[in-house]
């Protein structure tokens, strides 16, 4: 931790000192028994600096199910390979409507308004499936993760997909809507199993905030100086996370956190303070968004100690 | 024009000479023959840099109708009257749909998802009115306005309003749906007056840039030192701007310009530079979403070439 | 009564003596004082038969609010004035959403599904005005009642269409909203004015069953043969009345009654028995849907005692 | 054909005549190869009376793909096995949106509002199914068929039905977003399955209006008396294909033909004249609302000649 701004420090070891006594952590996600099965207790966090420093607390190397955190990699990932004709197939709006909303690909066609909103993630990764088997296609995004992450040791949780292909009626509603309007490429199980296996991607607050540094630092890693994308780019994924990163709670987040940010039902946020910090935090308890309690009331008083909004002088 | 930083000069200069020759410049609004009759060659820009000093080009003296611009004062000045009691009115989310819908005030009781799409924007001078008279609160309005300027000689076009009012049954509608809520406290017509007549404030991008800097130095203006909200609200109100200043096309300017920003459809763009400046832009002509096509085209080549955009490093 | 068939007179005796004792008797509409101070004990039926005979029980010649039911007059009305041009304006299929819905409105450009939702009416009632001026457009609608009722005495609640009037900001936001479209030629003012008068109208259920008798009888009145309109349109007026004629409650109607109805928020419902009997009942306790409760259960008893489905061999 | 009334015999012919020479025939359904190569000049009516008799022209033995027509007899079936308990799955009203429409769905908790809509049609499936194997459940339903129409020779195409299956995207999500809300017990691709089939079922006009005979005479099959349902459900199932049977343009059906009815995108439409026939017509190209054009055009004629409508005197 050598290298790491001393306020930050004291920061982050305040955060979870004030949260460790919190009673109210919200509802940990009950739909499959594998997060359910999640310690509402739990917290961590880490804070992967620009200047390759790293801070971290609480369970800062727990491995928890990153779910909707990845699509940020997907979208990413996508991108990379097919540059802007990815946005032929979903918007770039705020849906203005819950994350699994059918109710808006009725009206706009089957083009789901954003890549982080279920349907415009299934969109996503049907496009990384293109022309491959699903197995190789989570194979490339896996190593995508490990690559980020710098650790080989990054896996998939194979019960959580499974319990999630099983019960994810309501994705297979999404994806064979889409199907219906063209609007998928590849067989729709096809598609929700790879959908469904990574976001089953189990990694810790430090995987993923070392994972996210390059949106914090104009699309480079800032220890090895690789480009993961252009500058340009990864000012346009974090745009895309702060209108879209947390459903219908994207204005609610934006107006208390100031930064771009993506959450997981598993209760995991990754946000972006360009040219700080890539910040991940955990606790399995969730609001009425489906957003982490904890996780986001630590990246509001963070954010308010260091003077990191985007929105600040 | 002194203290301005070179590259800034050029880079508006720049921008002028190359908009000068577009020939594809958008549509002018034409429902209602004042707006109808805005020259389409028309374009002017005015930087109001956090350090006092001002860069300007084109039509940077003429006034234009700031219609839903003014929606980003009215909203400040009610916070400041009212405080958090504003949001029991009024949402903080983006509305995933055009501005003037009604279904989402359906859907939600007839709350407005946001204080700056119409709806919203009626429910906060609602506010504003209570307990006043109509001439009360626009005198109230217009003096903010002016205050924040410096300049005692902005006016209300009152054949814009009129205009307005005539043919406002959208907005009657949409005042009429909260009334029958219980959204809006006083008549119905009163509330629209007020409403018509700050949407129809003439300001010329100087005067709007002036107006604007207290946002993008934490509330404060930067020439005499003055607080005009505290620094928290300040941000707050970047983030409302960023993630629902440009109705259903606000994903598109957060993705291409990365500035809090809000549209009027006379063509006007406030934007905001945390920490460096606060800029309008005015083109007449407008874009399918209802915002001037040269002024955005304008603030994505600004940001790009000054590197603004609150998503870098 | 003489001339009217025994069983007829025996099944009514028995509907008013069941429903004598009833408890569970609906909610009286509340949102005005005048509908309010009804006495939720009254009850009334009036079985106007194509023979010209009359069959009445309970509180027969009560005046009540007639409300929606007068929809079916202005719609009558407007169809011999305006024929077939007339659905330009209003479309002809169930809404599948309660009676004062804007989302529809907005998903169809302003023309609302039916004659029977308040857009509709008002829509409806705007024809009937245009060229005139609200007194006299009134005077039209209520000489026409009074002319179908052949009851000179007929007239308008004037407390109840104030009272409509200065509260009915749901309709007149569906006014505005279609106004914004074009779809209605007067001031909205106007409009409403009339809409709101001739669904004040007051009549008992002897005056509602003989006005509504040309519906039963191929468009004439029995009685004195005369035409009101051809038969073509008095069926057809009778289908809109069966899918359309009770709002989002309209399929559960035919399917419990199986007549054509209308009913008013004031506790009346209008049902017609093609070739048999017009009925109109009365009481003032609503079910969920806005339908008079005790009135829907006593047209299902009479249409089962008596055989009167329409959908019956 | 002896029996039948002479008038009928003539309007037959004269129909069957007048449409030979119609141009406009509506577009063939073509989102599969089976049903896109059906002839456009094709043309079937038969008219099965309430007396046995049987009236019938053009290509009246020619089978085609019953499709949604399917569902009244499924209903039937159903409700014959679950009674009143069916509605806890389904509701009654009028859909007021597209067949396929998602959005319902939505915004009742996964109820779909009426048995013949798909998402109804597929819960109503569902519940046939239960407790069975798929091929069982099949099996009932086509025996069901064959012994209303008392013809064993009718059968499932089996080729549509893979057709069907292989593109049924749109009801693979209705049949999902159910499940999702756990209103299918069945695996959805079981039920999608049977549903598919069923819809399969070919038969000629012959074998359709026979098969419909019980719903014209109170339950009953008019020539051996056997009772196929209670009179009281007879009723109530036309009043159902009177409210919801031509999805969004059962209004309009109402009103121009004045028969409960339903249609199949095949070119089918079963109408029902209570007590006095049941109805089948035939002809492949459709309105815009998914309506065989010249069957519906053949009803309007016959109800128009024969005096049919149930609104009538």
């Amino acid at each position: 931790m050598s290298g790491a701004v001393p306020d930050l420090e004291a920061a982050v070891a305040e955060i979870v000192e004030t949260l460790r006594h919190r009673v109210d952590r919200g509802e940990v996600a009950s739909y499959i028994p594998e997060l359910a099965s999640a310690d509402p207790r739990a917290f961590g966090i880490v804070v992967a600096n620009a200047d390759g420093s790293v801070v971290s607390g609480g369970a800062s190397e727990t491995p928890f199910s990153i779910q909707s955190i990845s699509k940020v990699f997907t979208l990413t990932l996508a991108l990379g390979k097919f540059g802007d004709r990815l946005w032929r197939r979903v918007g770039r709006e705020p849906s203005g409507s819950p994350f699994n909303s059918v109710v808006q690909l009725e009206r706009e066609q089957g083009i789901p308004r954003n890549p982080f909103i279920n349907a415009g993630a299934i969109a996503v990764t049907d496009l990384i499936l293109s022309g491959h088997q699903p197995r190789e296609a989570l194979g490339e995004i896996l190593r995508f993760m490990q690559f980020l992450a710098d650790d080989p040791s990054i896996t998939i949780d194979r019960a959580v997909a499974a319990s999630e292909h099983r019960t994810g009626f309501r994705n297979a509603a999404l994806a064979n809507y889409m199907k219906s309007f063209g609007v998928l490429d590849n067989p729709v199980n096809f598609t929700l199993g790879v959908y469904f296996h990574h976001c089953a991607i189990a990694m810790s607050c430090r995987q993923l905030a070392i994972a996210g540094r390059f949106l914090a630092c104009d699309g480079k890693n800032p220890s090895t100086g690789f480009k993961v994308v252009p500058a340009e780019r990864a000012r346009r994924i974090n745009a895309l996370m702060l209108t879209c990163g947390h459903y219908d709670g994207s204005g609610e987040f934006a107006y208390r956190v100031g930064l771009p940010g993506k959450s997981g039902v598993g209760g995991g946020i990754l946000a972006i303070a360009p040219g700080k910090a890539s910040i991940a935090v955990w606790s399995p308890g969730l609001d009425a968004n489906g957003n982490s309690h904890l996780g986001r009331t630590a990246l509001e008083m963070l954010t308010a100690k260091m003077g990191w909004s985007i929105f600040k002088a």
